[in-house]
Formats: structure tokens, sequence, C-alpha cells
């Protein structure tokens, strides 16, 4: 059976290259780089060359602004958690962030709340577009921090973070700017020196590294109080032995999402045009719903009208074709995507929605398989459908 | 040149199982655990059965009782900060631990003694046996939680966790025992279901995992707030994808590491016992540190009195040995063990003191060649040492 990998958001392939540089420390290589015998030098030193790569790849201004981590979400919560644990008082306690971050950053939020912070959330307009006037209206001397996505997880609507930073330190030069990169990162150029970002957060895995390791960018300066207090690692930022293969492969993978950027937004744009248009244009239940100006190359978001998205799923699945109803992360959970209906996407096509995601492993064939096949689920499904009078609708010739 | 690698308290080898059943998810298993499709599913089986296999292990009484996280580090800092968040009270905030844990449980004890905590620190003996009565008479009705680890990483002393468990709770049955069985797991048996320990903390790196993988057992119907907030994964208790291949190795580990145990307990304290006689019988200036009754069977620390631990280590290295003078992850500090000065190790000793640990994987020919060379070493810096005159004490034949 073919599989036809259309969910590169919830997690991607890891890159042979990655793979191959991360695996001799698996082997002869394991000594612990906090050592100080030669081989554990060699390990540190693997290490530093990797967040060279790594600063390079974020346009940082020096490999000291990066820490490693286990993934996206400790990103997230050290620096949502330690910006408040350092940074915030009494006076200074409101916290600004949006309708539609990924539950790593929406969930320490409303842990904060229930702790007493007063937790601001700007909502997007029906294109998935944030309203920026709104957020910045909010920004006063009590606002310790604001959490923005650099792009978002299900739409691949793409926030201006870059001029944003420098619009809230032109209201409070004392807030701190948190950009979740997750999802912009290997999909749309970043060059962090450039803004006032103090804080921004990649995951390996969704740009060809392993799960399980993700960086912190700290520009210089910015002080907090670490998420895992121990060992000397990471500048005592960060405790715990460092992960070196991960670590490496963080950094091979950093070097090539570089170099394959315009590749995405070239050629794994195109194809996911194709597979957008083609959807679009032959199945007359279908809209779209990544409508933002301003979108990463590789995700589109359909809602199918009158249809369930698990089913959707389901019969995809069969056919060998993966994609996703959401964020794998709130999978298990039956309510409708917290993102769609920020954007006030209509109940009619908010259940039956589909995020396509593609890689620079997606290839023309796949998207010809998908074109195929697409269709005649959404049309067997809409003959089993209860909202039969309004499809009748749509699909006139049936 | 050889290279006897004699620091396995710091990490281990891969071993090359672990490594095997760890591949396939590097490629074509990479799915997302928490997707919806079939690649999916099949991660997320792979990592219920590792979970089981921990569970195994460990002795739990049911795999549910294991969350996996990246690292010893993290599982410590979740359970600490995670039963203070949860149980903690203004009249209830009264935490003990022992001068002679990790960095990972000092740390954090430290972090809350600073936010207003009462800490209790409860010494060893000079045998670094620890103070059960004092510890025991420290527990109120205001006490949230204990720390203690299960063996030490420097000394290889082993505490009775499971007992002192029982003791704990006839005091006060709602304070929360933590133990840190990072240096246990794989030396020595456990079996937490007949234990009152709530929560107990592994690292995959200390018995053959790679780095970056961790678990912390929950005994059942322990409440806790997570230290990573954010999507649904592990039962909400550790937010952030799953690191499928590493799960999958630390399942894989922990299988090998319960079918090694004997063989650690008879051969590995066989030649650790052979290393640590050969040492202390040829050297005149060597002082064993690892004096507890009860001990872990790969761990031995021996001080050498009147030298440099550090100059020591540096000549191993030049001869391809490689040891330790305390914890790597306080390496790059300057200040000398807190275990051995807990311990009132003579200050004569405690500046030279080694650590040396061994693994499934050491031979004899390499403790051979470590008995062949080391008194070599502490000859030659007994010759340079500032010491000259209590050193000619204890070599007169110099």
């Amino acid at each position: 059976m073919k599989k036809i990998y259309l969910d590169n958001n919830a997690t991607t392939k890891v890159d042979e290259k990655v793979l191959d540089e991360m695996m001799p420390y698996f082997k002869e290589g394991y000594a612990n780089p906090s050592s100080m015998y030669d081989p554990a030098r060699e390990s540190a030193k693997a290490i530093e060359t990797a967040r060279e790569k790594v600063a390079d790849f974020l346009g940082a201004k020096s490999p000291g602004e990066i820490i490693f981590t286990s993934c996206g979400t400790e990103s997230a919560n050290t620096a949502i958690k330690g910006v408040i644990e350092k940074h915030a008082t009494s006076e200074n306690n409101h916290i600004i962030t949006t309708q539609i971050e990924h539950p790593c950053v929406l969930a320490p939020y409303e842990f904060l709340a229930k702790k007493g912070y007063e937790a601001t959330y700007i909502g997007v307009n029906e294109n998935g577009e944030l309203n920026i006037e709104t957020l910045l209206s909010k920004i006063s001397q009590k606002t310790v921090l604001v959490s923005i996505m650099h792009a978002n997880n299900e739409t691949g609507a793409v926030y201006p973070v870059e001029e944003l930073s420098k619009e809230i330190k032109k209201r409070n030069k004392n807030t701190k700017v948190f950009v979740d990169g997750v999802q912009a990162a290997g999909k749309i150029p970043i060059n962090l020196k450039d803004t006032e970002i103090d804080f921004y957060s990649i995951s390996g895995h969704k740009f060809h590294a392993p799960k399980g390791v993700g960086a912190l960018y700290v520009k210089k300066g910015n002080l907090f109080e670490p998420l895992l207090h121990g060992g000397h690692q990471e500048n005592l930022l960060r405790a715990g032995t460092q992960n070196t293969p991960y670590i490496v492969g963080l950094g091979k993978a950093s070097e090539l999402a570089k170099n394959y950027l315009e590749y995405e937004n070239t050629e794994v744009k195109r194809l996911m045009k194709k597979l957008e248009n083609g959807i679009l244009s032959t199945v007359k239940n279908a809209k779209l719903n990544s409508k933002s100006q301003k979108r990463v190359p590789n995700t589109t978001n359909i809602g199918f009208e009158y249809i369930e998205g698990e089913l959707i799923l389901l019969y995809l699945n069969d056919l060998g074709i993966y994609a996703s109803s959401g964020s794998a992360c709130t999978s298990g959970s039956l309510d409708p995507s917290h993102v769609l209906r920020a954007q006030k996407t209509p109940f009619t096509s908010l259940h039956g929605s589909i995020r396509f995601s593609l890689s620079r492993y997606t290839t023309e064939d796949e998207i010809d398989y998908a074109l195929e096949n697409i269709p005649k689920v959404i049309e067997k499904l809409a003959k089993i459908s209860p909202f039969q009078k309004e499809l009748t609708a749509l699909f006139p010739n049936n």
C-alpha cells in the first residue's frame, strides 16, 4: 500500500544526514560532555558546533544565546514560567498571548491565570490574522510578558513577530517577548538579531531532527529562572546531562533547514498549492480555512462542509493518506479546533476541517494520488452524511 | 591507545540491543504517537510496551504509574516542584532532604528555600550512612515532602528507602516521599509496590539507554502539578511530543538491566573489589571513601592523600583511563565534593578523591591495566606534591 504522509506539522521524518551525524554519539562517542577526559571533551565540542549551527539558523548574535532543551514544549514552559518567576511582581502581573497559540503556550498561561496572573488572550479575524491594534492597545506598565506564535500549526498563518516585538517594546521596554517559532523554523526565514524578540523556541522534530530535542533562544542580557534546576549544564540555565546525539542532530537539521529554505518556498509551496487548488476546484463542499495573507509554504487547512473530520481521516488512513484534524497534542479531545473557532470558521465546516502539511520529502506522485482519492472519499462520506438537504444543494448532480 | 572507561556513574555506553530496538523509530516509524493513523498507532503501541517494561523493572503495580521524561533531572524537578505546587500550604511548607543528594534535588530545594519553604538537610556519618533517627525526628505535621536518594552517585552508598518510606508515613501519612533512584536502577533491586515511596526517578543513560530519556514512577493515587504544561501526552502529566525511539530504548534497557542485575552483583562487584583492594593494598596514601555498609556493586571512591584529584584525572586521561573526581553535573565548580564533605572526609584526601565506576562492559583486562597504572601515577604525583613531609611519612622507601 502507498503511504502518503501529509502531516509534517505533527512531526517529520528524520533526515538521513541528521541520523548519520548522530550515530557516533550513540556508539564510541558516548562520554558525558560534562566530564573532564578527552572523549568527553570531543562530545562537548560537538555540542558547541551544534550550538553555532542553531545560532546561525536563527540569526542569533552569538551561540551563547542558544540553550538546548528536550522539546518545544519545554522551551515554551521555560521562557514563560522563567520570565514570570524572575520578573513578575504583584504590580507587574499582566500577561498577553493569542487565542490561537499551541497548547504548550496556552496551558502555562491557564496555569498562571489560575495562580492569579491577569491573562489577556488576543483574537484573530476571519482570515486567521491577528488583531494587532487590540494586542498593542492592551500593553501597559503592568505587562510583563507577551507570547505570540510565529506560525500557526493548524492553518499555517504567519504573524509579524519581528515588527510586533519592536512595537511592544515601544509601549513597554520591560515587557518580555516570547515567540513560539516551532512551526516557522525551516519554513520561513528568521533573523533574530534584527528583532526585539527576547525568547524564541524551536523543536527539532518539526524540521527533520528527532522528537525529544529543542532549543530556546535567549537574547543576550535576558534573565530568567531555569525550569530544570540541578547541574551546571547549559551555562546553568538548563540542568540535565546533555543529549549529545540529539543536539548534534539538531545542529545538522538546522544547517539543512537553512539550505532547504528556498526549496520549501518554491517546490514545497507549489505542491501545497497544487493540492489545495485541486481539492478546492473539484470538491464542492470544500472551503479554505488557511486564509491568512501570509502563510508557511507547506500547510493548508480545508473544511469539508457537513462531514465529520474524524471520518475523513479514517477513510484517508485506509488509503494510506495521513493527515490530521488539528494538533496531535490535543488528540483525544473531541472539542473542535480552538484555532478554527477563534477565526469563526462556520460550524458547517468546523467539524470537517483537515490539515494537510507537506515537507521536502513530499513528491508530485504523492500529491497526484491524494488528489485522485480525496474527492472520492468526500463524495462517499457526503452520501452518508445526515445533512443530505444541505449537501444536495452543493452537489446538484449527485 | 587503550580506553578504559571507569566513569559509568557519569554515563554509560548505549547497549547495542537498545540501539537496535530504537532504530526503526528514527526511520519508517517516525509518526507522532499522538496522531490517529495506523503508523502513529504503532508508535503509540511501542511506547506502551516500553512502559510495561519500565514498570516491571521497577516493580510498579501497573504501567500507568510510569511517566516518561527527558532525564533524571526533569523527573526529580517534576516530583519535587509538582508536589509543592499541589500540596504545600502556608502551614504545610516543610521539606526534608539529605546533604548528599545530587544537584537535581539540592538545586530545587535551594530554589524552594529561597521562596520561603523551610528546608531541612539531614547529614551522614563518617561512613556516609544516613542519620536515620535525625531524619525521622524532623518529620512533623508540616512536612509536605521528603526526598532521599536510593544510592549515592559519588560513593555508591545505598540508603534504606524502602523501610524509610514506611517510617515516614507512620509519622505523617500525608508526607510525600520522593526517591532519586538514578544511581540505583540496574545496580540493586527495587520493588516499588512493596514500599510507600510515592515518586521514584530513573535516568536511562545510567543503565545503557541514551542520554535524554528518563522516567518518573508515581504511585497510584498521587497527584502533582505537571512541570511541562501543554498537550495531552503522558496522561496529561508531561506535555511534549513523546520521544518514541528513546522511550523504546528505555524499555529495552530496563528489560536488560533486570536480567543483568545478578551479573552486576557478582561479576561487576568482583571487578570493583579487585580494583579497590588492589589500589588500597599497593598505594600507601589511598583511603577508602566508600565506607557505607551497603553499597552499589559498581562504585568505589578512593581518596589519595596530599594529591590533587584534577591532576590524577589528567594523568589517568593520558593513559586512556577515564574516571572522575565527583559528579559530572558539578564539573566546572572547583569546590570539593559536597558528598565527601558531608561525611567529613579529612581535607588531606578530600581534594584527591577519585570515583571509579564500572559497568557490565568492564573487563578483567581493563582492571588489570588500571591496577598496573594507577599506583605509578600516584607515585609520580606524590613526588611533585607540596606535601613532601607528610608523604614521606607514608612512603618511607621513596
